[in-house]
């Protein structure tokens, strides 16, 4: 009789299938780690809400079986959602030293810090939780510090790559540690699971060192300020920017929140290097001369309230865009945010800018942090994966990762597409799809998590295309009749000072159908306000092809 | 004493620093003549409008003057906002033949067929309106039967390009007019007016044809139904993927509504070339063979509604996509469409779908109708302007046109970029800005033309975002107390059957707040309501961190 083998599940509670909100599990038998835990920001079909984290039902419904959260890197489609997790299952965070420097920052901000068990960990850490060995390889990306991770389970190994690139001239000298990898792989992998961002795009990703060439020779070539923006998170390019100021003999400001919360952690973990006396106050420029002056700031994907759009329609109190400054965006527009940036865009030309960014130039202002298509078939081939799950892309993205995966020998039947919440259990070597999880979006609005559902979503989505109406009627109850004129109040539907007769056409409709429903001796209100509601609605839509959300109310007095 | 030559003046009244809504106006002394009156859809922003067109007051304003309004092309951001302005000032149209039939599909919608005066023209036509005589010369573009415009003023000559490119491999053989071109401009054009939608991409934008070849090649390989997918009034494209569809002996279904009209204007007019017996319907298409289909829809940018998203869905009532067919998009999302294309292509990809788009792929199923930089110095060449207008596109590309002049020896002083509304002005030859018209955005929604501003916008968004919140309060008016428990209804703020507790909390906050004004002898409604809305939003704000709209409602009986 063979030896029955335990189960091994994994599953994506986010990251499949959508960009952001990255969250992955594996599960052997009574042990399960939690890998990542992402928020994203929500596009304009959610409305009001400010921000989207996973659902973790299956965790809370197992929680005495977590052992701990694994974060492979800083950024916050990977971090975001940590404090809306720990505030419902405090569980241990393993992280490297710059990611937990960064969590900490977000702790802080929602007062978990001190109850939260961070553990700091390296390439070299090598962790025991419960039957689940685990070890680590260094990656690049377009952050410092990023680890893949490899679980070695009594059934094989199993491998995260996290998100990588494989930069082999890294800014910070953090070379992809291509042996251990190699040395994972050498027998080959049980599974991988790898991300897709970029399994769309041919070739291999270019070094973030060609970035740092680029700035320097703008920088040197500018007779003026340079403002530079770009991701707060991509340290490597912060450094190469510090640089390029420091060869240009300019002093540094640093603009926006997330600019400063992040340079002050880089500085203080060794991540980044700025040299006593180069930085100084937004309110210290006037004290130099232009050419000697950088701005380094947020706001590259132009979000209106970030520091690059505040200076581009000149509402930045203590610095200005002059004519003949530079701007250099050294991002490109994540898909959502063209229409953004290319308003910022016009808005610096305005100023008499020199704008440098991607489109249209060949600066070379911004490289992708993802490794292209010849990068995640090196990863496949280092891995020799029996199976294979590509994680972190849209449909299209992981679909044309299988296609690499194929060309590179992984049978077909052996790669597994998963939607958020599918499982896919692996026993005895054999691996098949087996049932869901709950998955989904967790919508964060102000101090509310989860509260928000479809049925408030659906009511926004409403008040916010035609508005909403108000009928209030009194009737008095002890005769039925109505007590006093209507009072009709609108929010979003038309300009009422415009609108009068159509008001008052409302207000008298309002009477006549109350005294229509009395005459048929109609007095239940539900049956009243339905039909109120429905009168009105159809004689708004007749006159203005509107159809505001009709809130009828009866008072009874 | 030198003879004083007459006042012209050139304006745009939407299409520049903006995509869509082209409008422009020429006036020399009392002769105004309007060139293009397009339309373009909000973005998000503007919430609930269903479109908008250009502010035309200073038109109506100057109602006599206006002699004709001229289409240079038949696009929706061309000719879109035509109806609106008919109803407001019947003038004269001068288009091709293309042009006038897709702008009476539009007018008998609107019921506005009968009563406009449409005439015909063509590249050879003359006009004369006032003082100035009109030349035509036929340009390329992706949609045929595109002029640009030469106005002979007294004061010189103004010509306006419409959108072009310069294909000179056209696919139904209108090629571009260089001759007349060169013509016009032998000896120096006063003014130039000419488009910038591609001012920020080097070299010269490809041939239409090239896409018919990958079109026939995708459609023979295909082994079973194909789809394909384009703007329907890219007419040359359509008529390539007819031939496509005869070349691979499949059948052709139209689907969407726009995909139709246009295909029946085009032919109707000789600009396609369906062979008899080749279209057949939706419902028929289970009588042939898979490989014997092809389906061209509308939806090339994710449109919500449209053929493609239904179809990517399977919401379409009479075909479906199966495993193993081919879907082409021949086309690019237009910034602001990318995140509705790019879950269209997911979902494709989920029914098993080969699909082919342009992201990634060297399939080339698309190029652009605008010119590339080397395209618009060849214009700016063959007219050799005196003064230049870089019009039809946003800010950074009006700024990317200016330079092109200046390379090929504009003077840079001579080169305007204009807003909306700025008038040049030129006279004796000297040219300078001068003032503004009122231009802007006239939003349409529904039946109104109009009449939503900002204040309707605004409460829209605030209720988009945090939903609403009535309390309605009964006074007795003899006794000045409550007569019953406040009625408390929100809608989009909370889920309300979650919430017991916080409406109560509200419920017994208006009491209170009510009471203390009572105490404090306040009655007049205007200041109640104030201290009430401002009491419950700073209640609810502590309480969730949200900001709903606050109505309250004081009934006195």
């Amino acid at each position: 009789m063979a030896i029955q083998s335990g189960k091994l599940l994994v599953a994506a509670l986010g990251g499949v299938n959508e960009i952001g909100k990255n969250m992955y599990l594996l599960q052997y038998e009574d042990d399960i780690i939690v890998i990542d835990c992402g928020s994203k920001f929500p596009d304009e079909s959610f409305l009001g809400i400010d921000l989207i984290v996973p659902d973790v039902t299956y965790l809370l419904d197992n929680a005495d079986k977590v052992r701990a959260l694994i974060v492979t890197h800083g950024h916050e489609d990977h971090i975001g959602g940590i404090p809306y997790l720990l505030k419902q299952l405090n569980i241990p965070i393993y992280a490297s030293q710059l990611t937990v420097g960064l969590i900490e920052v977000k702790l802080r901000e929602h007062r978990l810090l001190s109850e939260t068990k961070l553990h700091v960990i390296d390439a070299d850490t090598r962790l025991e939780l419960g039957t689940v060995k685990i070890t680590f390889f260094s990656t690049n990306h377009s952050i410092p510090d990023c680890l893949g991770v490899a679980f070695h389970t009594p059934e094989g190994i199993v491998v995260h790559t996290g998100d990588f690139k494989f930069d082999m001239s890294p800014v910070n000298r953090q070379y992809p540690d291509l042996h251990r990898m190699a040395e994972i792989g050498k027998n080959g992998v049980l599974l991988l699971m790898s991300e897709s961002t970029n399994a769309e795009r041919p070739g291999f990703t270019p070094s973030e060192r060609l970035v740092g060439e680029n700035i320097a020779e703008a920088f040197m070539k500018a007779e003026q300020k340079v403002f530079i923006s770009t991701f707060a998170s991509n340290v490597h390019r912060l450094q190469q920017i510090v640089d390029a100021a420091v060869q240009s003999g300019r002093k540094l400001v640093l603009l926006g929140r997330s600019m400063v919360n992040v340079t002050a952690v880089a500085q203080e973990l060794g991540y980044l290097n700025i040299p006593d006396g180069m930085l100084i106050e937004a309110g210290d420029t006037d004290r130099f001369t232009p050419e000697k002056i950088a701005v380094l700031c947020t706001g590259s994907q132009g979000e209106p309230m970030a520091a690059l759009s505040r200076l581009a329609s000149s509402n930045h109190r203590q610095i200005d865009v002059m004519p003949g400054d530079t701007v250099i965006i050294a991002a490109t527009a994540i898909p959502g945010n063209e229409r953004n940036l290319a308003r910022v865009i016009d808005n610096l030309y305005l100023l008499g800018a020199r704008v440098i960014y991607g489109s249209g130039s060949a600066t070379g202002m911004h490289v992708s942090g993802h490794g292209s298509q010849e990068e995640l078939k090196l990863m496949l081939t280092l891995m020799k994966p029996r199976y294979f799950i590509p994680v972190h892309g849209e449909f299209r993205m992981l679909y044309q990762h299988r296609l690499l995966a194929q060309s590179v020998g992984v049978e077909m039947e052996n790669i597994f597409i998963v939607n958020n919440g599918e499982v896919v259990e692996i026993q005895n070597q054999i691996a098949r799809k087996n049932g869901k999880i709950p998955s989904g979006n967790t919508l964060v609005d102000g101090l509310g998590i989860g509260d928000i559902g479809n049925v408030v979503l659906r009511d926004r989505k409403q008040l916010s295309a035609d508005g909403m109406l108000v009928a209030v009627v009194t009737l008095s109850k002890t005769e039925g009749c109505i007590l006093s004129s209507p009072d009709i109040i609108s929010r979003g539907f038309v300009y009422v000072r415009d609108s009068e007769e159509l008001m008052n056409d409302i207000s008298q409709l309002v009477i006549s159908t109350i005294e229509k429903l009395q005459e048929e001796n109609v007095s239940q209100w539900s049956a009243m306000k339905q039909t109120l509601r429905e009168a009105l609605g159809r004689f708004i839509f007749a006159q203005t092809k509107r159809r505001p959300m009709i809130l009828p109310i009866i008072i009874e007095v």
